[in-house]
């Protein structure tokens, strides 16, 4: 039985949430047991909690902005476009990937694949 | 050795070109040998050649506009939002749909997987 579609709804903005103004604790709270992140795809899958916490602890002390630009459900899995609006002094370095993310029955991520390259990083 | 960026993003641009205004076989041309399709995501998975030509030939009739509105590649892998506008009689019916897909060394496609439901479609 997956998840249904307004928790797995739920999660992603918690997640889009956490990743702009929230702790690396509280993005792992949204991730299940033995969850999995590749962020981009084609990196080294973390397999382990300690290294997904280290993935979200390096971006946690960023002045960052985040929103939902579009997210699809479908079977308990989803896919999602979303901004990430990073300030470094008076540059602002903007990037939406695609996210694709599995879910377990109660809607916790089981595992991450963001699709980005540099080549899609805007600076303004 | 996976296929570039700047060839990816071709076939993407094809495929939403020629399910928009292609035939069945155009959009089957950009498919490799042995590729599947899944769509929507939780759907059983289409592995023959006759099986996804049976797909795209069902759409082919219809009154389509397509256009793409944000495509990330990733380590030769895709994920895109497209825009797909029905018209029936006086009816619109607009998806916006998330394909994920992977590509062999020439940027046929050898997978696809769209993200989205029902709930998704918008009547106007």
């Amino acid at each position: 039985m997956a998840a249904d579609r307004v928790r797995i709804l739920e999660t992603i903005q918690n997640y889009i949430d956490f990743v702009g103004k929230g702790t690396a604790d509280d993005v792992l709270g949204l991730y299940a047991e033995g969850a999995t992140v590749e962020d981009p795809v084609g990196t080294d899958v973390r397999t382990t909690r300690e290294s997904i916490r280290e993935f979200y602890a390096a971006i946690e002390p960023l002045e960052q902005e985040t929103r939902l630009i579009s997210a699809k459900v479908a079977d308990g899995q989803a896919a999602f476009l979303f901004e990430i609006v990073t300030r470094v002094g008076d540059q602002s370095y903007t990037l939406a990937p695609i996210d694709v993310m599995t879910f377990d029955d109660d809607a916790k991520i089981t595992s991450m694949r963001a699709f980005w390259s540099n080549d899609d990083m805007a600076i303004s």
